[in-house]
């Protein structure tokens, strides 16, 4: 018997290879995988699913994982006997905390609900992508979450293009082709506000939500944005990418680090299961 | 004839050895003016004078300098002849933008009122100290900005203590000391508050502010609140510290990277040279 546990956790993407685990390279799932299995002393590396798949660089603030432990294999502490399934997520959390490098932190680690997948069961992903244009005071502090556009940015023209493409498209314009997988999604949102108050202020932020993402389509759709946004195109070319069936060479992938994962969505309690079967089955425009 | 300008700066501390010009060191100082004579092609290095000379990982967002240059000697790019000292705040603000590390900006360029000196005629510096205690949640994308206190800390006694420092005081008890420098200084505020909204909610922010501050001495008050706050001493403890005329062995001095210069404040234009001249007296407390 195994317990499914979800940990909600944060990280600063610079120093990642990325989420997933590849031989040689620091990913963030090779480092908590390894932390994990130790400070549990568990004799596999145990296995975490994650909602979002992010890239070399990119960031995340609401990354969710999910991963299955048989409570019985868990060494217990010396100095406490009560080490059962029942508080097995506080003493990991507490061991996480302790053990984690500085730029990976697990806030929460709780007992999954029945039917939870932090990959298949989540409804939406929001994502935030930083920029400064010639508007913006650049604010050294915080340089390593926002990327820099030489030029000033219409906020109003690229508001105009990303409205345009919220709903249910096929994005292959904006997504690199996987082998067998679909390009249609559901972009809940997508808009571009300048900050007005606070450390950020002066700081553009496109919030982009979806119920899920392919590979490179927000720094894409954000690429595109800053491309009307200085003038270089206009509408009617933003509005024809949805048209194309491939990956477009005119829109530029935005840079990694101005892009974060802020938060993952998840249905009642009572939905997961049917969310996680909806989910598995292929996206179609019909 | 020399014009004298303004500069409005902010830095991250993290990779200089603080602001003042060491030999062989990176400092803020050192790399604004080797880039301030290289972008005006100046026969010699220029000067900077400071309002708040940060220590070493120290960072600033507010920082105020002041540099005196001879127009004449600015070498007029190739391109435009209309480089006079009127618009030589304007392109010494551009191309400093183009040229400064990304850990350095300056935002703001302009003639100084007369009067004007960056450190004697500011009345007031205003920094920030932040703190992550156990009731906080860790960004890992902010921790460069942020001091780790491992305990949770008691907001109300930290706030009794600090208000009991504000005024005219004698702070040696926070101070290192130097030869012939007084350690009198007005405490105007000294406050402790949870961020209750936005990206850094659950952070303990230090809100100090005085006319000016002897070496280490925001770090200096910060510890002894921090002592207070986890219990280790009482609010007798901090009261009694504004008693001692040297150092104290027992206050903590906090780590740099949580220290920010916030803001610097000026007089009305027409009290800059009254405000300068009254600043360079020694204070007293009587």
């Amino acid at each position: 018997m195994t317990v499914r546990l979800r940990l909600d956790l944060s990280y600063d993407g610079t120093n990642f290879s990325g989420w997933a685990a590849q031989p040689g390279l620091r990913t963030v799932q090779q480092v908590l995988e390894e932390w994990i299995q130790r400070v549990l002393r568990l004799p596999e590396q145990p296995t975490v699913t994650c909602a979002g798949r992010t890239d070399a660089g990119v960031h995340a603030r609401g990354q969710v994982v999910h991963l299955d432990l048989d409570p019985a294999v868990v060494v217990r502490p010396s100095r406490s006997t009560s080490t059962t399934d029942q508080d097995l997520p506080s003493v990991l959390q507490r061991r996480l905390a302790r053990a984690l490098p500085d730029d990976l932190r697990v806030h929460r680690v709780s007992v999954a609900p029945p039917g939870f997948d932090a990959r298949f069961a989540a409804t939406g992903r929001r994502y935030t992508y930083r920029l400064w244009d010639l508007g913006s005071r650049q604010d050294p502090l915080l340089r390593s979450t926002v990327a820099v556009v030489n030029g000033e940015l219409d906020l109003t023209t690229m508001n105009l293009a990303a409205v345009g493409w919220e709903g249910l498209h096929d994005f292959a314009a904006f997504c690199k082709r996987r082998e067998g997988a679909t390009t249609i999604r559901t972009l809940t949102r997508c808009r571009a506000a300048r900050v007005t108050t606070g450390e950020r202020a002066g700081t553009i932020e496109v919030d982009v939500r979806a119920d899920a993402f392919c590979h490179s389509m927000v720094r894409s759709l954000v690429g595109a944005l800053v491309t009307v946004g200085t003038g270089r195109r206009n509408l009617a070319w933003a509005r024809d990418l949805l048209q194309r069936r491939d990956r477009s060479g005119d829109i530029t992938v935005m840079p990694a680090h101005g892009l974060c994962l802020e938060e993952v969505g998840y249905p009642a309690d009572d939905q997961l299961a049917a969310r996680a079967v909806e989910a598995r089955a292929t996206r179609t425009l019909d």
